[in-house]
């Protein structure tokens, strides 16, 4: 059994959290990864109905604490703010940024509150907010992506901050687990091995783009003028989207109307053509669905194999 | 004492490879490293003098192996491919391809080749022609690079091939040294770290441009128009590349044009504005100016007492 600091702070019998991966992340797949001993995370972009259904939905399927994911860019933002104050919802991570300002009061409706950093700067700044932990997430991650990867922000972010380190990007078995928490990491967090959860409700043509998927499947867009990069799975949006950017004529206002609804249309309608499939560059490992339970027990006891063997490297 | 299967094959200490950095790597640094246990490997783009003097200055200063690193792009390529068969050179690296048609005259002169690839297709096709391992690089590293990370490729790579892979980028102490080797890696390649090795003859200027470095002091070039990536630190040089890469009338021929001499210009004179200064994102942990033997032993040390303390993880 490996266990972290985190654990005892958190409840969690296993230290892995489930990325809140929007439109995609909702009740059924956080339960079943808070069930299981993870910490199961919604998405405050829910894939169906509100988000205060799906958080009440997630306590009818288990008794286990569970996060919500607020991307701070997002306009369901502010709602989804208030909402986790007075649903007294566990945990709180964020994307696209700090939160700083409202860290005090999620803190004292004791919600441990833990942002996604993209750079030692940020993760600095997450401590002084009150940050619970920070999860320093690699660009090879799926979504909304920063230009640091996994092997180099997470031993430079432990270096910087005295809080527990969440590792996140380009995990996806026991060993990307274990170099985690060896690189300093007291936890991970994964969004795209979860995509294959039999409980992730997301449309099976995106899981089957997951299992298809080789180690050169991805691709960022909105690199160009930056701000909002994300990595997708390459088809026929992701082409379209990168022609558009790269256009002599584009400019950044361009590029941020482009691919309104594509994620919705990838995640709710399985759209090959306009969707846009966010994906991690480890989805070349991911080759079968299977219950978030076995996903999570397969992870830790081939970490826990390779962290009892480790001794014998050295000679 | 960490071995694996490519110290036996090699005849090395310490499985760890210092990058043939261009410009950079001469006989000095290759030497030391040969010298204290790793495999030190000569640049064909020689910082100084001929790359036939320089493979016969490295067998003045140690008698252990030693390799060259020839970058297939570079007009260098064809007379150190001819040379390092003459020369009898025990290792050879590629860069920027396989030299698919090479390998074989190569390993009939008894040269082991391990090619960099950047991709499970890369890797299966350097095995299919022969390497004799293959040096999975991330995209953290420093100078020409692809889209992988280096979490991403190895773990695939070492599932593709059944030849010893070298894990590369970001790896700068002994915490990413196990992480790669719970990855799957039997060795290590390491650049940025070893252009802080004192007998790194680069520029003065180089060396403390790494010092100084935080995590968010690298940039990609050459992204745009794809083919030619390259990660340096940000100064005056990689601003203007980048105005110059991102304007609306850039064509891959125009970008293609930018840049000439600026890696001399960085490496050999040290010009803070117009050099081109390669370098990886793992530079915000490299503090120090060290011989090389110590930089090896550091990192060792460190990585042997995380793995054998790594089963206390489980409990």
């Amino acid at each position: 059994m490996i266990r972290s600091e985190i654990c005892q702070r958190l409840g969690l019998r296993y230290p892995i959290f489930q990325g809140g991966m929007a439109w995609i992340a909702g009740a059924e797949l956080a339960a079943a990864v808070s069930e299981a001993g993870g910490l199961g995370i919604l998405s405050a972009v829910a894939p169906e109905g509100s988000l205060r259904e799906q958080i009440r939905r997630v306590r009818q399927l288990t008794s286990k604490p569970f996060g919500v994911n607020i991307m701070l860019m997002h306009p369901s933002a502010e709602e989804a703010s208030a909402l986790v104050v007075e649903e007294k919802v566990p945990v709180v991570t964020t994307g696209a940024g700090l939160a700083a300002g409202q860290m005090e009061a999620w803190n004292q409706a004791g919600i441990a509150v833990i942002p996604v950093v993209a750079s030692v700067a940020m993760a600095r700044r997450a401590q002084r907010a009150g940050a619970a932990a920070v999860i320093a997430e690699g660009q090879e991650s799926g979504g909304h992506i920063g230009e640091l990867t996994t092997m180099a922000i997470v031993p430079q972010v432990c270096d910087a901050v005295d809080i527990p380190v969440v590792a996140a990007g380009g995990i996806a078995d026991g060993r990307g687990a274990a170099a985690a928490f060896l690189l300093g990491a007291s936890a991970i967090q994964l969004g795209t091995r979860f995509l294959s959860a039999r409980e992730c409700g997301v449309h099976e043509n995106y899981k089957q783009m997951i299992l298809d998927a080789q180690d050169i499947s991805t691709v960022a867009t909105g690199r160009r003028f930056g701000g909002n990069t994300c990595r997708c799975l390459k088809n026929a949006f992701s082409r379209d989207f990168l022609k558009q950017e790269y256009a002599p004529e584009a400019t950044a206002e361009s590029v941020a109307e482009l691919g309104g609804g594509a994620l919705r249309k990838a995640a709710i309608e399985g759209d090959l053509r306009e969707g846009c499939f966010l994906a991690g560059q480890i989805s070349g490992l991911v080759k079968e669905i299977q219950p978030a339970a076995d996903i999570i027990e397969e992870i830790f006891a081939e970490a826990e194999a390779l962290l009892k063997g480790a001794s014998q490297w050295v000679k």
